[in-house]
């Protein structure tokens, strides 16, 4: 696929509502309509949603296991790769991605997003954590109003930083 | 040491104001005297003034860094594993922890935040990240008026739960 | 691709001799003509010429890099994961593999042998190491006459395997 | 302990005849009594028998985790480090090392031997693997006669790497 195709990473929680995975599928299906390759954590819920779109687009999906199964991935990961490192594998996932964006999500999922931030990588929000330090909002997480202006997003920002080195 | 003894992680930004050092190394000293020993990322900022509290205390300071090089820990580090992890040794150093004091931080530190709470690992917080979502804030992290009220919670939360278990 | 789609793993040296790059193409070659996918350490000698191999003949190839930077990946890795795990690694590769094919290789390679075997994963050889035991030799490695073979007697034991459980 | 205190990791299998296991509280107790940390991946046999050997000489002993839970540490472990990681701990005990001492051992005691040459950590061996490599002897694991030896040469090794740096 080359080096140089952009690789989106999705992040979200292993359970989720019909409308977080209704989001998540259509992140999925943004990704792979714009040439981007998928990474997730190959589980279920938005991570399977966000593939299954990618896949109704015709999209690569790559999905970072925790456990030592390639079995647990969900059915619409083409990649998996079982790593065994628990949720250490969130650093994995993150550091495969040029740009996340995060759909709703529990704490696994503000893991990869400060993981995300604290490497430099943007991230997109839809719905997700908000954060704040010291009584005022910082402002890291970009929120996006849909799934289509989130990767838009996501790729945008990418596009800047290729651009910029 | 034993493996009943308690081990508390101390999490916080490289670089840190003054104020914040303070706040980390009088941590770092209520760990020790409780007879706790004392977990971190190993390196400088609140990792060091708190290792620093630790040994005016007698204490022992365990650092788990994120290189390869031994020499990289702080001179208040008694027991350094480089573990060659980069970020994904976040997740060591609060899986090694049975409670987290978080002191400031930048996004590092938000990832041990969330790791910690993942894991159901208690979080007491001293002028660190606040969390939201959906706009509703998530009272997650445990606020602590000063460093002593930190540890005090930190380990009122482990007995709690070695009590339930 | 499916779950069920088998992964064999090849792993070697960075630095290899013409006869060995040659063996690898070879390995690479078998394992895509038979559909399976091809996992390896993403970078030169051995894990370029078997990539190299695999895309001859339309495979799929996945590249478990050891550093953070996706761009390190040989030219014939389709999906570039950069674990920044430095040589921990190495316990990935072979995770993510069914079945592992030797070609030659220094101390890396060796490791990855040896955790393989470790998590009961057969390991076939193609002029690698031999493994000796109190003045015995531990015939644990199985010696592939050629790169043809030795991709035909991984996935044999992968048969096995599977129809054992 | 000051950064420049030596530490030696000692490896070795989980299961261990009586004379394997002498051997491995004779390293330990050599360890300890010239004042080095003993470093080992914190389980039982010969991880159990060094550390044990270790404390009688009133050492400091260090086990580096396969899992998430510090209990699982031998009794004779003074600092556990649950890594969650699985085998891929193992690069983490002998990169935490300045020299290895392998006792006896199994496939996971080999990946540790390799990994510790990949390093250029140096390694001495007590009836542990031979290695091979195209007919021919790979002279890389110093073999020792008896535990006492064992360490001398091991610090030796280390002590001649100090000055060179």
């Amino acid at each position: 696929m080359g080096m140089s195709r952009i690789h989106v990473a999705v992040v979200g929680g292993g359970r989720a509502t019909n409308e977080q995975l209704d989001q998540a599928r259509g992140v999925g299906r943004a990704v792979a309509e714009a040439g981007a390759v998928l990474v997730c954590g190959g589980l279920g819920g938005v991570m399977e949603a966000a593939c299954h779109g990618a896949h109704d687009a015709g999209g690569l999906t790559v999905g970072i296991l925790p456990g030592r199964d390639r079995a647990a991935a969900n059915p619409h990961v083409d990649v998996a790769i079982p790593t065994g490192l628990g949720e250490a594998r969130n650093a994995l996932v993150v550091g495969a991605a040029d740009a996340v964006v995060a759909v709703a999500g529990e704490y696994g999922t503000l893991s990869e997003i400060a993981l995300a931030l604290q490497a430099g990588t943007p991230v997109v929000g839809l719905g997700t954590w908000e954060l704040r330090r010291g009584g005022e909002p910082v402002d890291a997480v970009v929120p996006a109003a849909d799934p289509a202006a989130a990767v838009a997003l996501a790729l945008a920002f990418v596009s800047t930083a290729r651009r910029g080195t």
